[in-house]
């Protein structure tokens, strides 16, 4: 019953394989292997997107990271959900890569800015204004951080916005994969279509080892982001390791296989926690994270029995009465079997 | 016949077997899983040192920026070796961890500092004196870029003088394990009982995948270093894929066979090598590495036959007369073979 | 009619008359000059701190950066309110000499933080989690941005939870003159009694030519806030010219009697600004700072006379109905006259 | 007898009654003052440079650490003089406004580099190498920090390499006007004429209180530069106080009589110097600062009888015996007086 996050899933088989499969040999190493060549090519299919550049590193954190410092100057404004990861999640890691900048909260429901909410933020650090920081960049979340999808013309509606007031946008897609689903969008409509600059592509959260894309559909940039890269020790020697990961998952529509399945265990998973009386969803389920209320008591007794996943927000507590809703999130990934949501399912409707 | 670089091998089939290993089912991300505990043991145990903190990063540029910016302020002097690394080969990424600081250069022959040059280095930055960067770390590098190794007594000596300057002392240990069988001293002897503070273990470029470790002989400064490693984009999510390449480096063994094979194969190709007329030494060979010198044409024959290594240093080069000697470095590692270094062997001699 | 800022102001004759004073001769650069230790004696002597370091600096945002950064490490969260200087009008220095560092606002009417919006603030910033930011810092503002004056009280509530949490405080004192004449508080009261670590101690807006003394009242920082000040440019070579300014500030009491003067010329404004129809105060006025709304009509006609200050906040604007109310800024200083008031009292009421 | 530095000396009077003149009434804050607007058109008149921007700051770190961060990414390569004070003197300021960066020592007599000692340190920089730094800018000094000048055809010399490389140079001037008049040459010969892209021109040490202008003759970084400077706490809010000072030095060739008189002074002194038995130059005396060899002993009566100067460098010491000889540095300014010279040149011939 493990729904703590996709982060202790582990590795898919078939990129399990293609690590043992790169493995014989010498490969020339800091991303001059020939996988990477393959993998650059493939991205460029998948996204419809001849001229863009592609990088790999290790996780998302070091993906926005390394984007955001791309297209922010030190003393630049970042427009970002409330609930952003790289707002909320990374030690400020997107100010060490910037070397400054300022996170700009922007508000919003069920984890999205809406173009009005984006607008007056934008609006709201002074134009020219050698006494502000400067507007910079807009980052959005696909799927955002409440398990929320924004639908294409969701996220076209945000980008014009940008756009309006000259802004690049940078696209935190760590759960790419289960938005696309989701949306049945393409990857090119998603991403550079929208409106979409810059783009982390996640690769880690379902069903890599440890590696994220980060496309860059404006090749300019390019040089600029090697060099972000290395000096922040995120260009591996072993390359090749990350290559074969990334070139199996795009293989055969891997990716989309993973992010579909994990996407539906996450339904039922939730039809599993909404029957329970006294339940109810925090934000919409559309991707592959039920964020729901339970009562205090039933939360208890599933962490007793061994479930594992988080309250949510972090404020919320197990000490007080057992009848009041208490609200969790619960993620799914490819490795969620039936039966743990069974099990899970058995235990929180209190039936022995 | 690859010789360019230890980090153009692969990975040894005992870590290949971990990495399958640890794959089944759900680990705790972000270095909860059980399989760090394992790591932190066996380091603890092989360096003599159970107060140790350590932690698990992908490459030795990261290793090492992390270290010194955990001795070292913004404002303060790192004293390096000439050809260290952190120099010469991570485009400022120790600046860009520490926020600054300052490389300052350390001469001496065959890839070592000496006592009385690191001692020369220390006193010509003033102390106390505002309008200077601040004295603040010693970084040391065994086995050196030049492939040589310090004895134990040459770095008691080198750490005495940067005691005596109060200053804490850290080693570059990308090739430790190279230098510890060339020596046939104890890890500890190696590290903090020669007085080293802190220490990038390597294992990447010893037969593992990608990981190495950060060992903290002064657990004090442990949880800045995590704060430092989350915030550089460090902390790997799916973390238990570094432990179980850790733990198998470290497990019967495994991390000295492999470099003592590597020594093995550069004395072979030494010799090889030396046995061409005109060729001579450019450096002792201690460990993997072997610096040496041929006859420009003899170069020209074996890298047209498909031979890879790097003429050394960089501004060598290829156009000249055939006759003239020519340095290079060729690098051994775990996986080179026998039949590569006779392979080698024949085309420099000459013999059809 | 001149109420944009008091840093359009001049420099008090007194001090204009030191620099003439100070100007014979050779006097040693870089702060080591004699009227520097009279004026670290002076200090010391007001603030009844005899252990305090004392620094001079040219501007608030430098002497508000240096003293965050010298308490923040760069992984650390500030606590300010959401209006402060340090958030708002400082194009991200403070993030800038942190080298990260979050600003995280703190809400609150009338420019004040309570007790309870300071509390909840640090208790959102997870602890010791090393996905966040860390908590490190309280800044508060007295005089407020607002223009209100926390008393000693309230200055000690909020330094009493910071001191809860284990975290300094710095005071940023641009107008810690006028807060002090404001309450009759000692400037012990008013800061290291209080609870303050570190202070801001503002001389340009109220009668120097350009010139803050941070005052250290804990020494053992003084050293990194000497290299940190170096290596921000901000040690002036010609130091005595800011000795010079401090110390004529501080002899007799001027930098009282200036505080006094412009606190008085605000409530003559005050009273007259209140008297027109439509007029109400936008804060309360407890300084030299008036906040109020004039009708759209009123502010016009007082523009377009020559009169001189900032509609508040800076999203107002003059396009719209002539009797609505919008919100300004007026402030005072040392060298507001009563003629200026009066004229302007008199355009104000529409009488000619 | 104070020849320690032209930082000891005071404040021109044209340049005292310049502030006192400017002082009358309210002044726009932040640069928009009238008299910024006079100095802008001074300076692109003096410099013949009618496109060129213009900013004021408070000293010379502060005019090369801006001016240097302005045109080197934090992966870049600074190439400078070994004994260039942004290498020497700053403690790290240029690596700081950088946010990283890399002083690349240009060897070279007398303080100066040559072309061919330039052009073999940018080529050690691999080109396009993503494991090293980048080429990014070159900074030289005139007068050098050896009291050489650099002559018109030797700047441009320098530049020539520098633009054979495609890189900006950067011209630290803090003595500025001392090897114009040195030279005769104009203001735009020794600058853009030659080939310098951004120049500090010096005021503080030549008989300002302490201000500095940062010339940029490329205007499109202009407003990059005003960031910076904000951001860096180098933005003065009572600004007027910076313009008086830079409008009276231009005003009818104060800074270049100013400048004039202190060569003229170093002449004499060094005339005095050498006629000292043992006596001997360390640098050719091209400006105001005279270095030389004086027997220890003389040194020894002369800092006895309280003159003021340095040893040079800073390792030479007073103990050792009496005869050796000991190189010192001794700077004229404009408030040098005739009479001091004589009664230094009259302690150190030993006669009473």
């Amino acid at each position: 019953m493990e729904f703590a996050s996709d982060n202790a899933s582990g590795t898919a088989p078939e990129i399990m394989a293609a690590l043992g499969a790169i493995n014989a040999g010498y490969a020339p190493s800091y991303g001059s292997d020939p996988a990477m060549g393959r993998v650059r090519a493939l991205i460029r299919e998948v996204f419809e997107a001849p001229e863009a550049e592609v990088y790999l590193v290790n996780n998302g954190t070091t993906a926005n990271s390394l984007s955001l410092a791309t297209y922010c100057p030190p003393w630049g404004a970042v427009y970002c959900h409330d609930a952003a990861h790289v707002e909320v999640d990374e030690c400020g890691a997107p100010e060490f890569f910037i070397g400054g900048g300022k996170m700009v909260k922007v508000p919003g429901a069920d984890g999205k800015m809406t173009p009005e909410s984006l607008k007056a933020a934008i609006e709201a650090t002074p134009h020219g204004f050698v006494h502000s920081v400067q507007r910079a960049v807009v980052t959005l979340t696909n799927t955002t951080e409440a398990g929320t999808v924004y639908s294409v013309s969701e996220l076209q509606a945000l980008c014009t916005v940008a756009k309006d007031f000259g802004l690049p946008v940078h696209l935190d897609g760590a759960r790419f994969a289960n938005a696309l689903v989701a949306t049945n969008a393409s990857p090119a409509e998603m991403s550079w279509k929208a409106g979409v600059d810059i783009l982390s592509f996640g690769g880690t959260k379902n069903g890599c080892m440890g590696v994220e894309a980060v496309v860059l559909f404006d090749p300019k940039k390019a040089w600029e982001f090697e060099l972000r890269r290395k000096r922040g020790g995120h260009l591996f020697s072993k390359h090749r390791y990350l290559s074969a990961q990334m070139e199996a998952y795009l293989t055969d529509g891997l990716w989309l296989r993973l992010a579909r399945d994990a996407n539906a265990k996450a339904a039922v998973l939730e039809a599993a926690i909404l029957s329970v009386p006294g339940a109810r969803p925090l934000f919409p389920r559309e991707a592959n994270m039920v964020f729901a209320y339970l009562p205090r008591g039933t939360h208890r007794r599933a962490m007793a029995a061994g479930a594992h996943y988080y309250l949510w927000p972090h404020d919320e507590t197990l000490d007080g009465p057992d009848d009041q809703p208490v609200s969790a999130r619960f993620v799914c990934s490819w490795c969620t079997t039936e039966a743990e949501i069974e099990a899970f399912a058995t235990l929180i409707r209190g039936r022995d």
